[in-house]
């Protein structure tokens, strides 16, 4: 992984900045013959949208997606795939205020110490307007994928957890704010709309599963499946940790405690007593459901003014005034999602190169 | 990253199982003109031996290491150097018990779903005898990494956490567990001895943190630092959890409490006033310490007897008798820094190949 | 190198087809802070533009390149480039001759028998069209490659060689040909002018050379700057063979004869009686003019029909009506030039990222 | 591509110096479950070993090779396989004429001027002896290339060539030179002999041909499987050019004369009237013999003086005494083998990973 391309086999390259003419990506590596159009990755764009309720950030983008290449008559057809969204929502502003100027915990004093030169418009490349073509390549992701489901929830914002009991997927859509449990949906409203009207904001923690995974996916002992998996979640603007199933909880566990029990089913498959592993056992996929969370910081672009310098070596002040964020964590779930979905198509074609005959599910004996 | 190669320009791949004629890695990238000896990598390997306290496996290795290219009269030559440990505790032994039944949290079951064979001597290539090698390249990286300190310790076993306030480097070599506040230290002694006589095991986390790096290291966007240092953590065995700066303690937080001030040094360099974010903005280092933490789970390997299934689909109990270590997460602490290590020289070559002029310190103005 | 992207740390990811929408290409790790615009690019799609002369396909296309990203206030930022071109002559046609026959020496068959299914419409990925973008990427190399003068010419056609008395990089621009020999060029018109108006076509060779390249470019032994020009090269549309220095006459030389014997020059430099081996000893360059040729084979899109088969397993007759080039070769000068220029940007960082002191100029002693 | 490892799903990384304690490489994406020992590596390496006749260099090595992980039972298990072999023949002897001297045509210079510093004992890393590894693992290529025959052989010695109507494999073996013509056979033994008395040498023309490959592998556009040929076999020590089919011959041809016509087989598979294209259009095989010839540039190393310089910026005189290699395109036959089989083997996995249900044979219809 290196530079603006995630993947080795299924691989897609990102580029763009949040003001400039447009984003786009190209998938590279998707097999032949899986039917896509636009309108298998407009949906996945349309519920990350932005505006689409007073908790995200206001910024009005169609997010219309074009594919531009590597299909033909509605199938792909194994060449590149071009995906490509214009920015219609560039205003034009006085951008004084963070043109020289360093909010603390973002990237622009990091790009500039870096680069030596930034494009200051609206964040620029480090913009999480990126992470739109995560989405849609992560829907292409999806249909290579067949069978298996993907879904993510936020299972906590500011430290008020859901309750597990109450966790439901059907929920998930009922709400702002992708929330599996409607109680705590109530509760965060109420708390949201304090924090907004206040000009501040609150962290969150998103989880993520995959249903239907094949054991065997992960390709030890740096190709395995939990680190590139950590990678890629990581890598989600303002994350700054991931776990894969029990995670630090697993720290406070007991031998006995953290064992996953197994017993053959009626089927002939491996059943689990437990999942404390997440679905993944040495860096490789156990058939189970692969479980990972990951923590997104609350966004330094608040109201009240902190302590920065800027691009001069001065002290300043620095607010950030104009659209605003809550909880950024909120569009981080479809993110999330298409991440995990982009990690797994890319181990699914690097298992099948090396063991074409490995089995769909985990049967004993193997063969 | 794939397969066994970890790193894009400082890059190492490993090979060897546990109980193989030896293990080895081959370490390609490296700036010539670094004096380079045995001498340079042994006290790493010895400090993370086993068998050197009664907390962790007794098995007896010397791991010597033999440096068996890349290098002439003391100084790298910028060519591949390839590192060699000899295993000289291949007990031999009745491997009955596992050679056919599945531990429950091993990556037995999967290297068998996956590949359809495996030496299950000791774990064969899962185990984290491997990570020997890891150490034994991390020693190079530092080499390359002039000027930057990295170093970690234990701070929670089983849940019981140090007290911040005593933390003391200094303290982490004067105890079994690299612990650095002695009254933890000393609570850890008793609670992990009852452990280790009842054949049970215990979870840790560990924390390392890097010195002096230097800003601008971080490729955005998937090539982040953080991105890759959790992929490296997650890359150790049993580790289930990654966290960069406050981590998951970040979701609680808002905005402002999570805001690192900044204000121009007396040297024009920026200081910070705090470093909740672990040194790394936008996945681009800020000049700041990098701290980053992992979460190791109990090892599977007790002696309680656990419900499981064995190669031909038959259920099973399995139990596991012989060298035990009731805290693995102990051996992780050099492991872990030799990671870290590993990153950041690869970042450093990467950083400078695009950058060749950017400053080695967060001055301002920049030029 | 995999798939659509070529490079390593300069590199470059290619996606389009001739007859849809749009052909671009992501350029990922350029350096920060040189001045780009689409001024810079322009000229070389200009030269390397089809319908230019009766000699070249009459396809008419503005080409008119779009840089969408990664450039700010007229410079670059460090972050990915996006290049842009729509495609203006999509001419509605009758694909019924090459639908479902495949051409012999075409890609047809082999896209076919990998995938599937191809986009058939004037050749889809496989076409020369995709050779655009290597050609746009390449100006953006040569910004890079500061002090090194990239040049290419057509020196034989169909058998035909140019005179190397006469060999004139002024004249490369006064014949439809890029031919160096003016003498040459005149005989070359009347012959392609024949074999034009008989609907056959004719092989070329082409070469190119870069002079000023600093020493020291080229990894080995698998990344050696040979390997990866060789490469380069022979990824071109119909290129068949490339050679180095003098190439496969080396074969026939005794040592004495292939040996470039060196006196130290005035300045400190070394210097070379000769440049048999093109600039490049054991995979790394000298400093000397980098010399390669490559052998464009003569398309296969003839006016006589040639015996073949269709998707269906019939045996069928195919020829070519339409748009004819009746030397390919020649527009394969400037992709060429292209080529050695993205190939030496990569290596030149790459060689940076190690070896940051090493000298920019053959001097010795080195220190 | 990059540094010491070759491939990208199957994968080899080599080390060591010719004076070293050893050489090796690791095999890494190696298949699981395929046959695997010394013996069917080492009459690979006995067929390149060096003092076999009087034409090749006297250095002694046994060159036995020992598999030091990644097979168990005699198996692999799809983990990394190392691959080691001692140096026996470091013959201790007085470097004084090469150490700080430069050898017209050799790669000292260039690591010099890249690294400052090398081992210069018999050529240190840019020795052929580095070529053991990449037979070794070459052998291990062809295991994975089930029903895939790999040959060469030296078609032109000096730029006197075979007849190409006695071209027959089973002579390949009969003579010291791997020559498949028993004419040219006994003309070169008395060449030869004449040019090694009078210590100077000559260069070679080598053809390696793979018959039995499935149609489909390469991946177009940078990933070609000539564009990967051509940087395996350039990567060769002394290498100076590289064609496919008719190579440089197809600039000469007409579009007629090079069509390769196909017609339908008695079996359902398309046959070819030809093989101009040697077994590959579009970057992708078509189910012919894949067909490549490489130039071996004459040794430097001969007893004529040549002018050259020295580290320290001086005029001297170099002429190389001790062992001598009349004719290093002789042992370049089984390398160009081995090179040829690890492409092939790579990509056989790559084609597989994305598309697992092509075809193994060019069947019409492919459905």
């Amino acid at each position: 992984m290196s530079h603006n391309t995630f993947g080795t086999l299924f691989r897609f390259t990102t580029w763009g900045e949040s003001h400039g003419i447009a984003i786009g990506c190209v998938v590279d590596g998707c097999p032949p013959r899986i039917g896509l159009t636009e309108a298998d990755i407009q949906p996945y764009l349309d519920r990350r949208r932005p505006g689409q309720s007073k908790f995200v950030t206001q910024r009005q983008e169609a997010d219309q997606v074009k594919i531009l290449s590597g299909t033909f008559e509605g199938a792909t057809t194994g060449t590149p795939i071009a995906l490509h969204i214009e920015n219609t929502d560039q205003r034009s502003k006085d951008y004084g205020e963070i043109k020289d100027r360093f909010r603390p915990g973002h990237a622009d004093l990091t790009y500039e110490l870096k680069y030596g030169i930034r494009d200051y418009r609206g964040g620029g490349r480090s913009s999480a307007r990126e992470t739109a073509m995560r989405v849609a390549a992560g829907a292409i992701a999806r249909k290579v994928l067949e069978g298996v489901t993907i879904r993510g929830a936020l299972v906590c914002m500011g430290g008020d957890w859901i309750d597990r009991s109450r966790f439901d997927w059907a929920e998930v859509d009922n709400n702002p704010f992708f929330c599996p449990d409607p109680v705590a949906a109530a509760r965060w409203e109420e708390k949201l709309t304090a924090i907004r009207k206040s000009g501040s904001s609150v962290g969150a923690i998103v989880e993520v599963v995959a249903e239907g995974v094949p054991p065997g996916l992960g390709a030890p002992i740096y190709g395995k499946l939990d680190a590139d998996i950590a990678a890629a979640l990581m890598s989600i603007n303002a994350v700054k940790a991931v776990e894969i199933g029990d995670g630090f909880s697993a720290a406070s566990l007991s031998g006995e405690g953290n064992a996953d029990e197994m017993r053959m089913g009626p089927d002939g498959e491996v059943e689990f007593s437990s999942n404390h592993a997440g679905g993944i056992l040495g860096g490789i996929s156990t058939g189970q459901p692969v479980v990972a969370r990951f923590a997104v910081k609350p966004t330094s672009s608040i109201l009240t003014p902190r302590a920065s310098v800027d691009r001069f070596g001065q002290d300043v002040e620095v607010l950030t005034k104009g659209r605003h964020d809550p909880c950024v964590g909120i569009r981080a779930v479809p993110v999330g999602e298409a991440m995990l979905a982009l990690v797994l198509a890319d181990h699914l074609l690097r298992h099948r190169a090396q063991n074409p005959d490995a089995p769909a599910r985990a049967r004993l004996p193997r063969n």
